[in-house]
């Protein structure tokens, strides 16, 4: 899976792909992460990629020719598509995630400021992402939700003993309470049935488990 | 504000904590970011935070022992509220995120692997809070979400002339489109009403477009 991403803060993505299951997959070459930097596409003398609202809204807009300027550039003919993470977005969750990560390559456009220019956004985007119904500084940060999220969804980068199957959201429901060792710590005792060995009453007592957390935490999943 | 951010790749959060806005708070005193590495807590002699879960799960689980004594050290005896970013939490949102900001300290716990034992997440944690529904490869992701959208409404941390005013979820609603110069763009227009100086009918159109595209985005906001 290729992640180009599109930002003014490059340098924090390059330590990002360095940590990690994210950075193992690097490694391995299961992923591979571009840090691209639109102001590198800024035509101005100072390298300025943001100007005013128009309309007089508080802050600073980035300017369309940029964005459009350096989406083309790492797109050239091929079909990569473009995803803009905005709060106007398709609210991202597991499912979406997976369907990411049947594709090859991947464009993530990050806004900064107080976003983008409108015009650069329908002509440059495919898909607009909203990580959630919060304002974050900068799109950088979303970037690193989706590809966290999307890259645990692709072959070879969770290792043979770890798992996306048991985790929340796979069946519908929230995960179980987990317990390791030791046995007891400060007078707590693991319950007792997740040590009996008995595999269906493990499996049962984890159904159940789960429904009633589920019911407590998050009714509205159910 | 001071974050106390446990975790155990702590050199991504003090990448985070040099970039952007976050960066611009945190020289000017307005923000502190603690990177606290939980590993330093490990008894073990391999310094391993990890172990598997009881009942035969998939993948491996942070001890109680060290998550329990790293909050027990940070906090000391003051009543610092202790976060820990869960896909069973509460959903966070912008409003959420405007309660934290009164705060003046918080410890953020991030799990690691398939979570941490619940006898620590029992003993230790005031809140639990899940940024959306998916699977992060860690809690140190959702540690730069919360603290990004938190840091927005802490005093002095944007500009004169930045805003959270004019935001999507503000007031309900999603953003409208927003441009910048140059007038024309790719042969697209600014739309006549943003450049003519009348402040009614540029705020009157905001409104619409912001009910228009909610409308269409989101519904389920209105």
């Amino acid at each position: 899976m290729i992640y180009n991403v599109l930002t003014l803060y490059p340098e924090m993505i390059e330590a990002y792909k360095e940590v990690g299951i994210i950075g193992r997959g690097v490694k391995s070459d299961r992923l591979q992460i571009n840090a691209i930097n639109i102001r590198d596409y800024s035509k101005d003398k100072h390298k300025r990629v943001d100007d005013e609202i128009y309309g007089g809204g508080a802050g600073m807009l980035m300017k369309a020719e940029p964005v459009y300027d350096c989406v083309k550039d790492i797109k050239k003919d091929r079909d990569v598509p473009v995803i803009y993470f905005s709060p106007r977005g398709r609210t991202f969750n597991s499912e979406i995630a997976k369907e990411y990560a049947n594709l090859d390559e991947v464009i993530l456009l990050c806004g900064h400021y107080e976003g983008i220019d409108q015009r650069a956004v329908d002509l440059c985007v495919d898909e607009e992402i909203s990580i959630g119904d919060y304002i974050l500084t900068g799109g950088h940060i979303a970037s690193m939700v989706f590809m966290d999220t999307v890259s645990r969804y692709v072959d070879g980068v969770l290792g043979n003993s770890e798992s996306y199957q048991n985790e929340s959201f796979e069946d519908g429901l929230l995960e179980a309470n987990q317990y390791t060792r030791p046995e007891e710590f400060m007078g707590m005792k693991v319950p007792e049935v997740l040590m009996s060995g008995h595999h269906k009453k493990i499996e049962e007592y984890y159904k159940e488990e789960a429904l009633k957390e589920t019911k407590i935490r998050r009714e509205d999943l159910l």
